[in-house]
């Protein structure tokens, strides 16, 4: 009999975003009137219109699609030359960093890139995660074998958890044990907390020392305001060795139903082979593209080149200001109600420490009976968030200041 | 030191359409005056704009995001409802076929499709492919360590080969040992010929019997012209407890460069866990597509959604009017040429027998030399391919026949 892959059968149900739509669902059941007044401030999704150059370019490709003479069929699985140019020359040459264009492989998604990032790496690799995390690195190693179960508390064994607490600024130092692929990702979804240089020159040098890999996940990166915060790993001489950096329009450019995001894989990352023989990466993405994706949608990839020019780049500016005001705002909210609260300066997630005593959870209850605002438990991001919160930016400006109006006006 | 997944060195080294390209550089470079009446009848990508109703959808979709009232972010994973429902209604209910929304899984793609749908299988099956063959079915499995290596022909061990010939109309009899994972692919690529439904019966018959699962390649099913052919697998009682579907928007609505597909993957599939218990297949998928995908754009999925509407059906059938006229034309000219020709009735693709004792690329070299058009050697699908050569219908209407005066004047 056809055999399936069993490693899924240890997967945790999907349990964050379900739980809080059945707990949302139960109250607004039976508060049809406090349900009117609901705001959202779970989901990292993006709220406003997407930007107008960015739909002229779109209508463009479309009726460049319609005319036998223009029409484009199968593009370069990698990418169009235009946007990974654009993508090399804007986010990196042009800031002093040596990446050429063919580094960069244009994706549908950074959660894609992120989960697929594991079929070019071998099974015997040692991989560390941050704790809280994005649950889909730890997830996708779950179904790739590469653990045990999960115990009570979602801590999978045959991971190694870097804990991420007030105490070390929710950015883990390099562990005392080896490690062979690490995932950091900074700006951080959930808490917010972000690399300084230094932390992040430790981590490279770390990788370097261990002939380690980083997957340095920077999805949020237009969201960094404060000035020395490195908006790339590569920005940390010798990185070109040891990282692959992800990145993404999907917050930038409120691409989250455009689709589409980049990896960078410079060629100088080598990787033992299971005879123990050096050989680039680099040449394995690319077969990777090659061999099971056939590129993104031509019209996508216009949009996404319209972000580099001079109007797309202060569409950007403008939506990333008018998010980054809302985490103002409800940053200076939770902290005016007695919490302890972090990010929201170079981040749109604000990470909140709730009451002494009192679970994630029962946090979202309060907040969501007594605010009628939906918050993300922390709990759900790793056992290390329990007794936090986040709270999304994501949202219209008036939404975000009723939510502060009603989150200063908690009683804990 | 972190390593690589050694299984991708076992891979050829993406020989054919590079090598193709190679030798039609060569020439052109050494024939200048011939390049300028090259025609390309190689790859397997569309020519003609994309549908107006289609293009309507997409621009009226952009529009939609432009507007903070109608703007939309994050999809569900698995497709919109919208596109899910045309699809099973479209495609499968209205002709009697049992299939639900939520067993449609829209993607970008029947290449990634082929290619995902390993993640959710174990490593212990016996798996069947074609010969001549598509080769992301093959090299998928090498990258997922399912072979051995490859020997000169190409064929790696570990993997079970079906040889199509003349003899058996290039679809393949069940074989007489057991395997667990069949890829069927109907419309052929590459050689043009659909499996009947006695042929379809005895295979369904086969994966009930051995509990394999029947990997159903139908990206072409929309050239399907003569009657009594089926369409889907699903037309095949017993077929919802062992056949994936994969389908795609791409030769039907021309959407190689828009990118969009779906797979069918019915509640009724169960396969065997680690332990030997039963458990059902649809779940993972839709897991996977949850932790490892984002959804199809949203603007795409309204392209792929006009494709249902009166005015798209009208224009698909005109797009497959189009060129399986061309078909038409080319498979009567290489008859005429005094070959032995196959396909081309129920696929865009015309595959041809060279004179007796010529390879493949012998072949190749005389019609790029002699008739200045480039066709695709069919030893580049498998050994089973030595000695045939494809001619792919996707042209101008003015380019088939002016290819077919030139494949008629061939002297072999």
């Amino acid at each position: 009999m056809a055999h399936l892959n069993s490693h899924y059968l240890k997967l945790k149900a999907g349990y964050l975003f379900p739980e809080i739509n059945r707990r949302v669902r139960a109250f607004t059941d039976a508060n049809p009137e406090a349900a009117k007044r609901l705001i959202r401030c779970g989901i990292g999704d993006v709220t406003e219109p997407l930007p107008a150059a960015v739909r002229k370019a779109m209508h463009s490709a479309v009726d460049e699609l319609g005319e036998r003479e223009t029409f484009r069929g199968y593009g370069p699985e990698q990418g169009y030359e235009f946007i990974r140019k654009a993508i090399a020359e804007n986010d990196y040459r042009s800031r002093g960093l040596d990446i050429a264009d063919d580094e960069i492989f244009v994706s549908d998604g950074s959660k894609c890139d992120c989960a697929n990032i594991l079929d070019i790496l071998g099974d015997a690799n040692r991989i560390a995660v941050m704790n809280p995390v994005y649950p889909v690195y730890v997830d996708t190693n779950v179904m790739a074998g590469h653990t045990g179960e999960a115990d009570d508390e979602g801590i999978y064994s045959g991971l190694v958890y870097l804990a991420c607490t007030a105490e070390n600024g929710f950015m883990p130092d390099v562990p005392s044990e080896k490690v062979d692929v690490i995932y950091l990702c900074s700006p951080n979804n959930p808490t917010g907390a972000v690399a300084t240089r230094e932390r992040l020159e430790k981590w490279v040098r770390y990788a370097l020392e261990n002939d380690a890999i980083i997957l340095y996940d920077a999805a949020y990166e237009a969201y960094i305001t404060e000035p020395g915060v490195p908006r790339s790993i590569y920005e940390i001489p010798g990185a070109r060795k040891c990282a692959i950096e992800f990145r993404s329009f999907s917050k930038n450019g409120g691409f989250t139903g455009v689709r589409c995001a980049f990896t960078v894989l410079p060629k100088d990352i080598e990787c033992q082979t299971a005879n123990g023989d050096k050989k680039s990466l680099h040449p394995l993405w690319n077969r990777r593209f090659s061999t099971k994706f056939n590129g993104v949608s031509f019209v996508t990839q216009r949009a996404a080149e319209a972000l580099y020019t001079d109007e797309g780049k202060a569409e950007v500016a403008a939506l990333v200001s008018h998010y980054m005001g809302n985490a103002k705002i409800l940053r200076e909210a939770a902290s005016a109600s007695g919490l302890s609260v972090f990010g929201g300066v170079n981040a749109p997630y604000i990470w909140v420490r709730g009451p002494e005593g009192a679970t994630s959870w029962e946090i979202f209850d309060k907040v969501l009976n007594e605010a009628n605002i939906v918050v993300t438990p922390g709990s759900g991001f790793g056992s290390e968030g329990e007794g936090y919160f986040r709270i999304s930016a994501f949202n219209s400006r008036s939404n975000a200041e009723e939510a502060a109006r009603r989150f200063i006006a908690l009683k804990w």
